[in-house]
């Protein structure tokens, strides 16, 4: 890559995100895929990595950062290392419209968190969106309508503080569902527990359509690199 | 490929359009990707050029142009340079059958955009059909009322003119949704709020099916080059 | 190949159909594809070329022809030639159950129809099944009510006469869907203009089901070959 | 593979059956598919051999016997002839529970059926299941209703008898679908006309869901592969 | 794989479980898989071992354990031997809100599951989850009936006792459907009359959801290698 000399592209406030989700095809680089994390970082953007379960993906970094050339840079650099990215998702921070009202500095965190949480090591992601049914469809309710089902859901979710963390990311017109779910447990089970009983929500019972789930752990660039490449 | 001797094949107005998303899974051999785009430019072809974020495509060129045998040529001289066509959409430009009063130089506007808009370079690509559903079907509305409907969506969009640039274009019979929607816009967020304030118009929430949404960065060829190749 | 001594095994009339929609993936022997093609022509086959726009293929074959090992026999000599078929259509041409009336010769044509139409580049592919949702069901109706919205969707199609030539073969228990529907068209919005006109008609409106569309152009071998191979 | 010392599994009455759908993508060793067609004979099971068209498989063989490592290992060596097993489908023969009062001569057929019939290579498979949607829901109709329409459905096939012979296999728990049906032919438009009929009865119309339709043509193992190997 | 030092992320109680569905693509080292196996042991996890018929996949390990860390590395470890992840499934043992009130030995049995058990060499694993369709929804329905479809459905499983070994775990927030069935059969019809008997409950007929289904045989490391390696 040349030297980088387009305008920044960035959101009017808040942060683009980027989950990658990569597969070990081939053979991986791990000093290119190390530099690409320090180039990152040095250009400003915070990466999550983890190791993710199963056949979906082999690792997954979240990046989050305010130029989206960089975000991209990022993304071509892993797959320079050989890392192949068979899964992803786009979308922004925001603070939804329904929480307007909150105080700044929750805004402030909803716009620009710091991640990973500590102690929260098992990790889940997926995207979701309201349902457009025939019967049931969320775009038709009335706005005090929905947001009193989302200050229940809200409730029931902060049951599990301490336990879960939920990041709630913006993706309409970005990517193929309307938001993307990041959650950081204590453990496997408080994640299957946030969601199962979140599930009986009004708001999710009616309204929620999910799309696939992606499991792993949370763990310095390292760790995760021993845990998936063999 | 030898000597091209094929009879152009046109649309009676308006022009050919087609999205190619591209992946770079081998070796890209740059000189031949700029070789395609001057040969496409001298035959009449407009290219747009973005660098596409996460796992759908590395790459997109949005091409227009008259003659879709020249479309088909470019697409197999990018392929030629190495890089793997995976995704991809077919359409023309077309003025609905809703806004056929509009002033002529609007029409024209439609039919022989001039693309990229200067200072939009978040980029999103989307295809969407209108529901016929068993309880909510669009092609079963009596004209007027359709009409209507399309007159308050077009309103909803223009609130964001000078921050998203939308193009829509016809595809039924041509691919498998009905219409391709391409925005430009300042701002990633602006793609997100514009997309997400229009669903709930009642003709996207009773009535609109979306398919996969592409979002990127507008950039000149080296520009996306240099982003996405290693 | 060693010597074919198979019984041929035919339709009781009419013809077997066979689209198959290729990608250019490794070097592809110019020679045998023309050998195949030649082969295919001594042994009674129809074969129409057309180039594909976009990722779904790269060209079509649609052949037509008596014995069902001669329309195999003639994949499996343009797969040794190197091309990769990535999808395809299994029919057989019919005279539809509403259409028994019609003179000798209009039904000879459907049986046996004499393909491509000349002057009619525009080239379009898809499946498309009678919905049997649990309001509307096809198959549900009368006969004779049926038989009206067949009359009604075909007078739609016929004011296309001209302009697009609709070749529609059936495939229940042949394939996933239905029928398929070859469209030839003297231009691209020709082709749009006419799948989006009768999708108004109550026929598609409340029954249609539609899969995947294939659009391309037709021409002779080397013409689709040289717009195709780089 | 190493000396077989594994207990059979085998069904408590009835024979195991496995449709494998294979593509040529390597090279294939004729000499190694022979072999192991002579060592699953050998080893007591019956093996159906037919040429797929199109892009779904090239070819396929149905297995069926008693014992499933007997199957399975029969899988493994044409695998490791160079044949890539693509599409796959698991069952059992089966008397249905609206059949139970037949003459022990017909239970026996459909428990150890003979195949494939002479003089029918038309070959087709599908796979489908009975609908529980929120209006028809099969499951939750009165056994006397189901046995009524299973009743009427069976009178409709059998105006077929001498054109197509129907091999209905148990799924539910062992496949993604609750049959297969495995249709033989004398012409491929008997297989059209008979799954077209059918699909009138209620207990298609109303009930039925259909997954993918493979077709090809039966013949034995050196015509397949003469048809399809080049 | 270096030194490993992460801390243990295991559930609050029961264990972590991963299904892994292999294909075996390219040459694979059996002694690779037997030392993966044999660490896997060493570090507590119990594998379960079973051939796969058909195209989904050719091997299936079934791992349960307390630290999903070491979930992860047996996974890297037989990657590296060869193997494929072609399909996975990511759950926890959990006892049912259902249950709770089962004596200690019977909770204890199904969060700390001995497998598999012996004389039961028929093996099927789906996922599965709770319709929240528009007319009927699973989680829109008061405990009490829950419970009580939930008591139903039991009862009628257990009729296959001494037959089938029924394996629930969870998967809400972990994987794409809600929970993991894996069954563990004397004979591969046992599996079928199981599921399809189960099927005419009204938690599944009106409330059950089900995903692809994997149907194989249970073996010793060597029988399955044996069975599938050629």
């Amino acid at each position: 890559m040349g030297v980088m000399t387009t305008t920044p592209l960035t959101p009017s406030r808040g942060l683009n995100v980027l989950h990658l989700f990569c597969h070990v095809e081939h053979a991986v680089d791990r000093d290119v895929v190390h530099q690409a994390m320090d180039e990152g970082l040095a250009a400003g953007l915070q990466v999550v990595t983890a190791a993710v379960m199963g056949a979906k993906a082999d690792l997954c970094f979240m990046v989050l950062g305010e130029d989206l050339w960089e975000l991209r840079r990022f993304q071509s650099k892993i797959q320079a290392a050989g890392l192949v990215v068979s899964e992803s998702y786009v979308s922004v921070t925001e603070v939804s419209e329904y929480a307007l009202g909150m105080p700044e500095e929750m805004i402030k965190a909803r716009l620009y968190p710091v991640l990973p949480p500590s102690d929260m090591t098992a990790f889940c992601f997926y995207p979701m969106s309201k349902r457009r049914g025939e019967a049931n469809n969320w775009f038709a309710l009335p706005f005090e309508q929905r947001e009193q089902l989302m200050r229940d859901h809200g409730k029931s979710g902060r049951e599990f503080k301490g336990r879960v963390l939920q990041v709630v990311t913006g993706s309409t017109g970005l990517d193929d569902w309307e938001w993307g779910v990041t959650l950081f447990g204590v453990r496997p089970d408080d994640l299957k527990e946030c969601v199962y009983t979140m599930r009986f929500d009004e708001a999710s019972t009616l309204y929620g359509e999910f799309g696939p789930f992606y499991t792993g752990l949370v763990g310095d660039l390292d760790e995760v690199l021993d845990a998936t490449l063999a």
